[in-house]
């Protein structure tokens, strides 16, 4: 029997002798200020036990992991029509975020990109009756947590500094793979990744997918074989170009985001989510990535 | 000596003859209705004569031919200070408007592509004190015309439609290349657009390059060292990608636009301009271009 | 209790009333003579049972497939050495193949796209004293199977044919990423893709994948941190542009190869292989996939 | 009237106390060894009148600038049909010399990049009784000089290293647009890279480009539109991503090639050779260029 929580902080303690050579997201001033030497690490097992180190209980933005949860409840309410609108292939390149939108006739590679994301906020925009709320309400739901709330401060920062996906949502609408206006597309975006969670809460929230669908209260929210997907998805496109890099080294199903998290999960054993606030260069948590392949390589659990 | 009425002429005459297979530009209602039979032609040489045929004082959008013209303006308002922000390489590949913009860091092919417009609108924003009536004096001042008006109703249908220009000009803003407001920028862009003329007024407007900078009121726009790289620009750059054939088959510096409009010249001996609306795939006019490539054929005159 | 044979035998049934819109490889005419309806699959469980229909035990060219055994050996050989010559990112494009070579300084996408193959054929001719013996020897052993052959008449027509596998030789020997000569790599790796086997012994041979390094003589011959990373590298690469497509379908680390094999596998469950001619649009055969999908579907068994 | 003498000699002037920050090819050792300060230019004007300065007549390589010569005997022996292999586009970026190749199914994008003039070369060799003797007589013939010769060592130095070659005849033989066999077509393409030729020759052999197809005994030899044409080619594509740079500074159609040579011509006026050695980043003469940049500001001739 592993003890993970010696484990973990084996890991706190080994990543506290290492130089941290990552750079916090500078693009805006509200992901620029947090303390770069912020770490945290929660591991949610599937039988319930939870294990933490360090800043595990600190709220942070979730930015990017928030496209995983939007994917589900997307994919929830339209099924595989979503699959008309976007792809499910790794990208490939760094550079190439709206080439590749121009040469496949704007249907973006897949749903983790920025514009494959701003398609499933559209598909949500369509289709739920108050959004932004309603969305919130899903979140709170998985994570059965009713405390979570959209950062409006960081909402307003990426909306005023956000001209790259001002660039991809007109982009998609030359394309006409955008129903609803910018504007309002890109309001929920913003307010999506701006959500704030610690990484108790994104393994919670995450829990749906390594429970074949079934949340923490076990109320089913999507099919297994929707899980499946999803999840294949995470491994094959969560971590931009480094995707490759992340399932070579770490194994597991994960999604980071700009703020500094990343959370993974092996299916049918454990939700896990690190903070680590600054990034390598392609823009994922740096100390989070070792964290996690150490996690894999002292447990030797993963999917592979 | 070349008896140029009897080769317009002739010209016009071979053209009713042949199948015209373009197709009328659609995005925009405002030029979809021009009707496709529409062709003119209106020959100005440097000793003042006029020659015309057709449809030659019919006025029609001239659509990017005033790229060369807000160009010129910039490029005598800031001088070389230009091309920090824009350089003077043609642009190779249809598809990849946007995408070559992502590989160079925002720094716009040519001034003649529309990333590259974007960028030379927004110096005049930045440089001229009233810049839509500033912008349109200039135009007047060169074309000796004070008639010359903006269509608001087009530049109006390009604001609704135009999302590709929202995306160019958002990603410039994202690389740092665009100092006023998007929406500032474009208003401006599509306005200079929107310009209305005829084939005679396009000659006399683009006199001032076949006259070593020159207007037709012998007033200096322009050094003659200006004019050559306008020139040069104008052809390596002015046909989208197709500027390799322009070259090869009518061998004269030129611009269309997707109003079927294309004005070319030979420095020191004429301009000439012609309107058919319908295009090619490439989106050139498909008659102007036969046109063009049969005024230089049988006259024997073209820069190389 | 899963019955493996009745459902390896329900998808056999399902697919004989499916239309097989695929085309056999063309390319050469050692493929293009394989009658379109061969079907077979083999599956082993990691406890040593085998279940198998149709054509499991007919020989076909194993072509890509063989990539994931050279690359074992050759990860065997160098270790991680190798990542200094080769990526682990999936190449997200089809067009691209040599384009990406160029963009990246010669350095190929992954080991199981063509170009990263041939420097994997480097490293090995480099260490291995007698090359083509010596890999064939490898395959025989993982295999347990003596009887192993390559066909000399398929390496010969692919040596005639095989164009842009010279390109791309060329291409890396121009970066500085090949060290041996062009001739003698290609040599190899023509040979290495001609290897003949079924369906039954490539699931043999990939059962070092599936057990933690040990082959089915429980010899241990990569470590289980290896096998991780080279199961990884199947997931994220091993299915051209369509590697997403299958992660999303059947979700299990696999190789299909343009004779119309595909081998996936459980790790520390089982391996199974099918073989059907005739290949989809993207190179990958059209009723192999179906077969492996309807399988996971069935099962419920996949890494996610 | 000019004093074509003292320009040419202010030009030398200037550039002995500019820095040369350009470097000597070092791809092959036959290049490499040419001291770095070599210089020469040689004019010929329409009238017959020669004017040199510094080392006209000294032989160097011409390496690219044979690619003009190959396509004026391939275009005169087979007419427009050379269009169908080979577009007239310029190729846009300096990265993707194969990269097009494959977007574009192996239509080269000009005759003046590598995979173009290979396609030349091809050409050529499917309509030449003896291709090496025929095209060194056709060149002598235009030269109206019988001493111009190959350098056996410097084609086979490009044979033992032009890897980049190899790949781009083997990418056109996939694509079906290679004739003859890639090790036939590549001999004559290294023999015509290896023509001997000084500034003299060089402006003699392209004389029949500044008139009309005439060469320097007045035979015709090509028709002035396929002269037009193949000058329009040189402006748009003869200094690889320099190509607009080169119009913009210069304003002549011209070729450049990395045994530092550049030829350029102004028609039915004059031609001008310069040879300097050390290339700019992008492969230019950094001298030559600049020398003809000051040439046609200090006379004002330009095609613009």
């Amino acid at each position: 029997m592993l003890d993970y929580q010696a484990i973990l902080e084996e890991i706190h303690e080994s990543l506290k002798k290492t130089e941290n050579t990552g750079e916090v997201a500078s693009y805006i001033p509200e992901l620029a200020n947090i303390p770069k030497n912020k770490f945290g690490i929660h591991l949610k097992l599937i039988t319930g036990e939870d294990y933490f180190v360090g800043d595990a209980s600190e709220k942070f933005s979730v930015q990017s992991i928030s496209k995983v949860l939007s994917l589900a409840k997307a994919f929830q309410l339209v099924g595989n029509e979503l699959w008309k609108r976007v792809d499910v292939e790794p990208s490939g390149n760094p550079f190439n975020h709206l080439s590749l939108l121009e040469l496949e006739n704007g249907i973006p590679r897949n749903p983790l990109i920025n514009s494959g994301a701003i398609v499933v906020a559209d598909v949500l925009l369509s289709h739920l009756k108050n959004p932004k709320e309603d969305f919130l309400d899903f979140v709170r739901e998985l994570t059965h947590d009713d405390s979570i709330q959209y950062s409006e401060k960081i909402a307003e920062s990426e909306r005023i500094t956000g001209f790259n996906n001002y660039a991809a949502a007109n982009l998609l609408k030359a394309y006409g793979n955008l129903n609803n206006k910018v504007e309002d597309v890109l309001d929920f975006y913003f307010h999506q990744c701006a959500i704030l969670m610690d990484c108790r809460q994104l393994t919670n929230a995450f829990f749906v997918f390594a429970n074949k669908g079934n949340c923490l209260k076990n109320v089913q929210h999507l099919s297994s074989s929707q899980v499946k997907r999803i999840n294949s998805i995470m491994l094959t496109c969560g971590f931009y170009d480094e995707a490759g890099e992340f399932a070579f080294e770490v194994g597991l199903p994960g999604k980071s985001g700009v703020g500094g998290g990343i959370v993974a999960l092996l299916p049918h054993c454990f939700t896990i989510a690190t903070w680590a606030p600054a990034l390598n260069a392609k823009g994922n948590s740096y100390m989070g990535m070792q964290a996690l392949e150490q996690f894999t390589t002292k447990t030797k659990l993963s999917i592979f």
